[in-house]
């Protein structure tokens, strides 16, 4: 290089450092406005081996307020979560209201490897996808700021860093087996990034940004602008109280043709105490074996109890599960979220609670409470819980993809019969504490519940995870019922499974 | 047998079966009235293999509310448990204010393992069993009822009951390698056994019950009547208000000779500019390669940062971390507890929180809350935060024992300072977001503060986990100080590990 040219390199790099001090200023202030605004902000850094993942990740910390962001490398998945749908470990990570979470690697990692390996069919693949694609719209929908960074070096350039860090005594740990052998699979890695873009590239939203980071400094002005003048939008607009919010024709809306309705409830069916005792008995020891089943074979259930308030959801789930080994199913009640679980996506609490391949989850009361109480009490907005049937079916889809069995009930009870079952509590003082002033203020919505329950049958009675009413006037009825739908369930997918 | 004896056998087992039902239902009671009062309750069941853990945990969860409970069963620790301390995965899972834990197997299911096979040394044994009775007391001493069972039957006993699951083709798969083993080291695990029962049994407290469990019922009585009787006793104690209360003596608090003293701090400490830029370029260097150091050797680190509100811990942080792997650390903003972490034992968050080997959590603000904000502003009870000082101690030697490093700083400026930085802050629009009314408060109670803190460096300033004092009225000596005092910490675990 002549001294000429060489000068005006060392010009233009301290430009340059001036440039990304500049940003990264800026960038602080922003982190801070979404803190206090309530935005959460997740970036993904994907890219190849040795393209600069971790120096960028630095330049953007680096004015960050530390207590505010949380870096996240992603590996292979654990054992422990291997055995949950793949996008259980990213959800459980998905940022809080007020915070930033950095992803070294993300839900893309093993999708490529996976792709290049041949170790995914096309069904698989597609599935995959749209699994993707349900998460990242889901989290931008509740408010999620998104970013996608991949960053791009040619198969020389990787060459030549790669054979710098394995001269290097201190670096030369870094590059293992895997990362020779993706470095020689380049090619294939390319055309399969290049269909992951194709699949996953959401302009407004989440847009994947390929940045080329042969040179480092302008590759990280390239990054800091890009957040800097998206975030400076979003929280101007948030500032001016614009809020998400969207009209949802109900044209957009899901709807099933068979979903069943209460309109249609035969209250009157019964069984009485012998019968009842009899089928019980033959039930719960069958119960018992394919709980077992479900565990040999590895496949995980979610049954979810819905109903009026005093329709016997918890003497149904007593039934249910007295004879299973209580080492394979966990009952989780659901009630108000607590901060933690206010400051994530509704759906967050749900996924994190997701079984393991061979367990049983029995949510009492579950996710449907976006479209019932929280609809009906006005907790969340119109469009909130509008949008939620498609999400809540997307979340379904989700575990189905996963091979899991899905049950969900609706315990259904008469206004008669609720009256009568609260006087009694009323009455009886060992019964007393199952009954609140919530529940006659709920009583006095019966009709607005009703209504929100009948839509919520119509939009989520999809067919991997149909809805089953349970007439519940009669108990013994309802809980030999249950158990029958729960046993249905269970074979299917143990016949599926051999 | 004759006939008279059989009519006997079955009147008696029928006696048995109203009687467990009885038990059932006070027990159900019992177990509504600790959640209404917030007693936590622990239950271990430890015992032979086949010796019936799991139809004892059956009998004792038949009659409770299925979303008051959770039963754990304790394999061995996952690869990312082993890269904690072995109490790190119990702790996760103590219960909240309002729910019962049952353990299938526990913490004592490795420690008898490993010491059957004679992976330990004696002091090595020693430490889990000091860790282990602090973690029981420690939880105790928070108000929760801990219940350990060990069902015990002969070899003999064991050997029929294993031989008849064999041939059972539903339940010959529970009978694998390592059962056969164990029952074959029958004699030993009584041995290791025998010992454990020494080293753990607390009378009124945590006291091992072994229950003969050759016979299911009359053993299932017994446990039954155990818990009914304990948990009627705490329960009618605290309904009348009895709330555990001690006076704890200053004779029985720690207290370490040479600990440091806000009296003796030179506040004129201070950095030129000059200086200042050359030392940390070499320090940050140091610390990135020492870094790297703690994450191949496996070393866990944590720093604790305390001090005066606006002693620049924030700008201290951020040096310090300037030039490390993102990957390898993380910051922990410690504010106030939110509901769930006000639901569990106030060490709980902590423990959580606990970096795996290889890498760095720097607390900005710690579990000395407890003897700081939180005794100052009568946050909790006189003899909570006299009880804490030996707490901590005891969670710090935990992490020490298990090999981490353990840095505590204070960062330390005078009054007339703190006043020049908060006047500062109000006039800077770019840093008034750092001043909260809160700080004006708490500069009005300094001396209570001030004492606070002198009586935390005589409590907990440990040999393992000694108190660093940061002269802070100049930041940047300040910066260079605590990089010293990080960089000596890991440069002698790392010494101790090579």
């Amino acid at each position: 290089m002549t001294t000429k040219l060489v000068e005006d390199t060392e010009k233009s790099k301290k430009a340059l450092k001036r440039k990304i001090e500049e940003l990264g200023e800026e960038l602080g202030y922003l982190q801070r406005k979404c803190r206090e605004l309530g935005i959460p902000v997740l970036i993904v850094v994907e890219g190849w081996s040795a393209a600069g993942k971790g120096s960028l990740i630095n330049r953007i910390i680096q004015p960050l307020d530390p207590r505010g962001f949380k870096v996240t490398c992603i590996a292979s998945p654990s054992r422990d979560e291997q055995l949950r749908p793949f996008l259980w470990r990213f959800w459980r990570r998905t940022p809080s209201a007020n915070r930033m979470a950095i992803f070294d690697r993300s839900w893309y990692r093993n999708l490529l490897d996976d792709v290049v390996d041949g170790k995914l069919d096309e069904q698989e693949v597609e599935k995959m996808y749209s699994d993707i694609r349900f998460f990242e719209r889901q989290l931008r929908d509740s408010g999620t700021i998104i970013f996608k960074f991949f960053l791009d070096i040619s198969k020389k350039e990787q060459s030549v860093r790669l054979q710098a860090l394995r001269e290097n005594p201190n670096t030369s740990w870094r590059v293992d087996d895997g990362v020779l052998a993706r470095h020689y699979k380049y090619d294939d890695y390319k055309s399969a990034s290049k269909r992951m873009f194709k699949e996953t590239d959401v302009k407004d939203g989440a847009h994947w940004r390929l940045v080329d980071t042969t040179k480092l400094l302008p590759a990280s002005v390239e990054v800091l602008e890009t957040m800097v003048s998206l975030l400076k939008n979003k929280v101007g607009k948030r500032k001016k109280g614009i809020k998400f919010e969207r009209n949802i024709p109900s044209s957009e809306l899901p709807s099933f043709e068979n979903a069943p309705s209460l309109s249609k409830v035969d209250t009157s069916l019964s069984l009485d105490k012998g019968e009842y005792r009899e089928k019980l008995k033959v039930r719960q020891q069958k119960i018992h074996a394919l709980h077992n089943e479900l565990y040999r074979l590895r496949i995980p259930m979610v049954i979810v109890y819905e109903g009026w308030d005093a329709a016997g959801k918890g003497g149904n789930i007593r039934r249910l599960i007295e004879e299973m080994d209580p080492r394979g199913y966990e009952v989780i009640p659901v009630s108000a979220p607590n901060d933690v679980e206010k400051a994530h996506h509704y759906l967050w609490r749900f996924w994190t609670e997701f079984p393991k391949a061979g367990h049983l989850t029995i949510f009492d009361r579950s996710w449907y409470g976006r479209v019932l109480v929280e609809r009906v009490e006005g907790f969340c907005s119109q469009s909130d819980w509008k949008q939620a049937y498609r999400e809540i079916n997307e979340m379904e889809e989700n575990f189905h993809n996963f091979g899991a069995a899905l049950v969900k009930f609706w315990v259904h009870i008469d206004k008669d019969e609720q009256l009568n079952r609260f006087e009694a509590r009323k009455e009886n003082p060992a019964k007393l504490w199952k009954l609140h002033d919530e529940d006659w203020r709920n009583r006095e919505k019966w009709d607005l519940y009703e209504k929100a329950a009948e839509e919520m049958f119509l939009r989520t009675h999809t067919p991997f995870a149909p809805w089953s009413i349970i007439e519940g006037n009669c108990k013994r009825y309802a809980r030999i019922k249950a158990m029958d739908v729960v046993i249905d369930a269970i074979e299917k997918k143990v016949k599926e499974k051999t």
